[in-house]
């Protein structure tokens, strides 16, 4: 039910995805309006059920809320569907804090994990990068951001294919010593994981490829995610000022009109799908509200690469392999 | 003596400053090297005088060890210059960290000033936006951020001309209440404050030009700067690799060229100087190693207008001005 653009965009970025992938659908929300759509679609070849959920949960309500008030909204009922074992994984283009809510206390922790992470996958200029937290959590401590690299590393293995992925802690200087307490404590803590910790990262290293995980605090990601959206959306706005300014201009643009839809392509965030959520009990996926159609199918292929490769195992493997750290199990007392 | 391209850049840059402005140049570095470049320009029609200073603080040196072993370095000498009141202002475009220590011991801080800040004005789709602190103070407390606030605002009001300057606090919500501690903590006090304050900015504010002036802690702003000029690096190399594969696309580029000179003059933060040391007793500005003729130009004739515009005088006024605040005088144990 929720996304900017509603079950419209939902729905049949779902059924794309059921069509390539195979899969089966739950379609959780308010049947008629879904049934509706899924009118508008050719669905005799897959296989889609639809389960009412009466409640919406819109953009301004609270997390806390919807967990007390809404356990009949779609992103609840998902949730509960995962945990019930009726469904592999859920996704959901809603209101993102009570996604958050709902993931943590009906799918609940795995043992150990305080903060659940979310995770986007960003384009680079070489290969894709997993860039975590961007938003769950704005006040960290060491430990968390040392737990967000362990699951953030087993994403970059088992989505991206990378066998010995290159982890990276966002500071503002390369050498040990250099950024704010936080970054300066989890530098040692990083140091004595299990991680291929590679060092600091700066904020330009972000889009150069040279990392294939960056790991900061919610505040630092999520500032930062907007803020390299905003430098494009600048860029793209000034270009097309110019272009109206000048004949020339708009003729070369004409020209090269195949080679700026690839730079699209390549800097397109919907290329990779939804934010994952780390270190819940269940596979959940995250989507911006602005999700097209491409982005929808694109987080559901996600969601299905994140089950069948059993990533939630090999992410207890990796909080396991960090016991002595308190990353796994009864956190000691800091 | 500093920056990547040591004193050929620097005192090209100066003379260029002076023939622009009519203002009287010290030259501070090692003599012999001084004068060598200086023969190389004709400087008869201006006022040019060579300071002695026999140590070069090398970008390695820590800032401790230049105030207590390199007391004859460049750096220290030029704040001494204007401790003395035989200079103006100073700028530097060698080790940053360093002229923040000399600019701090040497120059000394306003009354309740805790931690200058380092303010740099960016280009932004609208008019120019200062933006700060980026990278002095990487573990702020609330009262710094406002302190911070009042100082950029001067800064908005006599460089750029802006009469009642939008303030904004760097977060990741717009609402009140969003944002980590920090950000929570500072948002009351900055409602406080005599600023126009208009809230929250979001990293997608930064280049679109709703604010002209946006307050965060240097962890964050030099990460978000450090990203920005990093996407806006890779979408440059993304394009450069394109117009190497096609040969429209070059012909397209060709025929856009003055359009893309445009966009570059627009985005190039050279356009700005350097970024402005405040709240010392003093006029002092901290350039880009890589600065070239043009940043070096520019950054001094950023002096020139601090110190013309009595800027130092209006923060002093500002700060006084939210006394009850903590921001001048005596600081209220906290």
């Amino acid at each position: 039910m929720g996304g900017d653009f509603g079950p419209e965009v939902v729905v049949k970025g779902a059924i794309e995805a059921a069509q390539a992938k195979g899969i089966s659908l739950l379609l959780v929300g308010r049947e008629e309006e879904i049934h509706q759509e899924l009118a508008r679609h050719k669905t005799d070849e897959i296989s889609v059920e639809v389960v009412n959920a009466s409640q919406v949960v819109g953009m301004t309500d609270k997390p806390s809320d919807v967990l007390r008030k809404k356990k009949d909204s779609s992103v609840h009922v998902a949730c509960r569907l995962v945990k019930e074992g009726r469904a592999h994984g859920m996704i959901s283009a809603g209101n993102s804090g009570a996604t958050l809510a709902c993931g943590m206390f009906v799918l609940g922790r795995i043992k150990g994990v305080e903060r659940p992470a979310l995770a986007t996958i960003l384009p680079t200029e070489k290969s894709p990068l997993v860039f975590l937290d961007v938003g769950g959590n704005v006040d960290c401590k060491p430990y968390h951001l040392v737990q967000f690299g362990v699951m953030a590393e087993v994403l970059a293995k088992d989505l991206l294919g990378i066998s010995h992925p290159k982890i990276g802690l966002l500071s503002i200087g390369e050498e040990e010593g250099k950024g704010n307490i936080l970054a300066k404590e989890a530098y040692k803590l990083f140091k004595l994981s299990s991680m291929n910790f590679v060092g600091n990262a700066e904020g330009r290293d972000l889009f150069a490829g040279n990392f294939d995980v960056i790991v900061c605090d919610g505040f630092v990601g999520n500032a930062v995610l907007k803020v390299s959206e905003g430098v494009a959306k600048s860029i793209s706005n000034i270009l097309k000022a110019e272009i109206r300014k000048s004949f020339l201009f708009r003729l070369g643009c004409l020209l090269a009109l195949p080679a700026f839809k690839r730079l699209a392509k390549r800097l397109d965030y919907a290329e990779y799908g939804g934010a994952h959520l780390l270190g819940l009990n269940g596979t959940a996926i995250v989507c911006h509200g602005a999700s097209n159609v491409r982005a929808i199918r694109i987080a559901i292929e996600k969601a299905v690469e994140f089950v069948t490769s059993k990533a939630n195992d090999d992410l207890v493997r990796g909080l396991k392999a960090n016991k002595e750290l308190g990353l796994f199990g009864k956190r000691p007392k800091t």
